[in-house]
């Protein structure tokens, strides 16, 4: 059975503003490496899937970027959304564009993130390839839950139910429930009783198993599969038509938190979701006095540092001084600077509503 | 008897990196006015002085930058010092620049930085008549001292002697004695005390006075009057040979803490050296969270601040975001960026030294 991976790489990234731009969200970064996000993404996956059987699903904004970054990808490998309407039309589309492609086949479908961290990627491919033969296996929706090692609140939990007699390599259990982002109480209360993990944004299913959930949970959806199929490679004004009818619902909320036959695989490959400045910093290699330092290229200049502990700096070829400061985050870019108290990023959506008030375009 | 005012402006100002730099030191920066420095200190003594009767003394290295500042000052009132050392040869110069040009007049010559900030220039204008006055009739070191408002440890104090009886508007006591900048025990003793002033770096004095006071205190320097004398407005390099002979020695050491003849009129006018970033920041009017913001145009973009306080930025053109920071000195320049906590300015001389050894002299 045809296996193949979706990455989503649509998303707006404003959490890494003044770096992440509407023209530049966070998975085009380079943030954690040499490579950007969605270029470590693909380069994680090769090794288990041929690259003609990796897509990329992403704005049509982006289209350009998006081969700019991956020049071996199949130019027909991108998947052009007409506009954001969330994951679960994104997925529809990303359905049908398979489904038109490969007609006669019951295709393996990985949906995976383009900006998230993973530290440990052969962990990472045997995790995957268990969900996909799982998937292969059983008419079930597959979750890729990550064991949880702090109360987090950024992200959705997963709670275990029975274990499913499965004669993989992997555990696997039914999902009991899905729980959006805790408040930190419940977050701790479920630490403490054990058998939850995170929801890391990762599934896998066959098309025909997924058309089946969109059938029960989301008929509107379901009811524009066959249309968007049959229009996949036809005029790009009447697909676009009918992405926009489709309801702006995630597949978490749609799909996954209603259906009775998800199955969650346990992963422990040191993931993150890399969602703020903090949690990168929590991620890089620090000096002895824990600063970060990325930098926009590798012959960029050191930022000098005196007396300053905890700092993250993002330098752009400028000399930035850091001097006597802590617990900072400092982003240096052409036209916009941030310093922001690490912790403190909620103001970065203040910050954006104001510029969008004032009509600061340049700056989003 | 002739009046003139020579300003002091050729001092380094690296205490305001990466704004100030080697090429334009603070005098020539607009810190608390749409004014620099340098043309805020003319601007004050012009309803006392006619321009001609105004010298700037700065190196050649800023001759144009003076010229360009301030374009209504005749060419022939801008002393150029062949190279810095410290202030008792730069005012040897400047006596003998003046005993040039007025070979048969005892001119009183006002000695003023050009780096202050006077917050009420009628009231300065009016202790500096007095202290023309005085000068004029006494054969006597005029100094213009500060009414202490804190215990400050980056000022030198003068120590009030005895009252001199003195028919014009102020008092006028003997100096008795110069105290470096103390540490902070012996400045809040000073303050406990009373009696004391700050050192405003302001003296008045005929030239004929200061004279016999090179020739008591610092015969070279008195030595070397006479050939200096001869030789301004001759070639250049023969009057660099004897300047760079004298001892580098600033005035109060070499002659104000030893001279006897020195008198001191309290000056009350909103006095500030400017001598830091946060002392600026004391300066300038805050907003409702204390932060300050210097622009370096009118037109440049005001920096976005949510739940910051007590920060000073000075802003260069782009966009600059403060979120949830206290207490921060931000300056923006085309080419390097500073960010440092209030009050540990100490640490920019360890980045000077580290640019000067690593010869990244574009920064200094």
């Amino acid at each position: 059975m045809r296996q193949v991976a979706a990455i989503m790489a649509g998303g707006r990234g404003e959490r890494f503003w003044p770096l992440s731009r509407q023209s530049r969200p966070k998975q085009f970064l380079r943030l954690t490496g040499d490579k950007t996000m969605l270029q470590e993404t693909v380069a994680r996956l090769t090794p288990l899937l041929d690259l003609s059987d990796i897509y990329v699903v992403t704005g049509t904004q982006y289209a350009e970027r998006v081969a700019e970054q991956l020049p071996e990808l199949p130019p027909e490998n991108i998947i052009l959304e007409p506009e954001g309407r969330d994951t679960a039309p994104c997925i529809a589309l990303t359905a049908a564009y398979l489904a038109h492609r490969f007609p006669d086949e019951d295709v393996v479908l990985a949906v995976l993130p383009a900006d998230h961290l993973i530290t440990k990627p052969e962990l990472f491919r045997q995790t995957l390839a268990g969900a996909f033969a799982l998937a292969a296996a059983e008419p079930v929706l597959v979750t890729i839950g990550m064991s949880p090692s702090r109360p987090e609140t950024g992200y959705g939990y997963i709670k275990c139910g029975e274990k499913v007699p499965w004669s993989g390599r992997h555990f696997v259990y039914r999902v009991q429930r899905f729980t959006e982002k805790p408040d930190r109480a419940t977050a701790e209360a479920f630490l403490k009783e054990g058998g939850y993990l995170w929801n890391s944004g990762m599934f896998v299913w066959r098309l025909s198993v997924l058309r089946a959930a969109f059938a029960e949970h989301l008929p509107e959806v379901a009811a524009a599969l066959p249309a968007l199929t049959d229009l996949c490679g036809g005029p790009v004004e009447e697909l676009a038509k009918v992405f926009r009818s489709l309801p702006r619902i995630s597949i978490d909320y749609g799909v996954m938190e209603k259906a009775r036959n998800v199955y969650v695989i346990p992963g422990d490959f040191g993931w993150d979701d890399v969602g703020t400045w903090s949690a990168l910093g929590r991620l890089l290699k620090a000096d002895a006095n824990e600063n970060v330092t990325i930098l926009s290229s590798p012959t960029a200049q050191q930022p000098i540092l005196f007396g300053s502990k905890r700092c993250i700096v993002a330098g752009n070829g400028r000399l930035v001084a850091a001097l006597g400061v802590e617990d900072l985050i400092i982003v240096d870019t052409d036209d916009a600077l941030l310093i922001c108290r690490r912790g403190q990023e909620q103001h970065l959506k203040s910050v954006l509503e104001q510029l969008r008030r004032e009509h600061r375009t340049a700056y989003l």
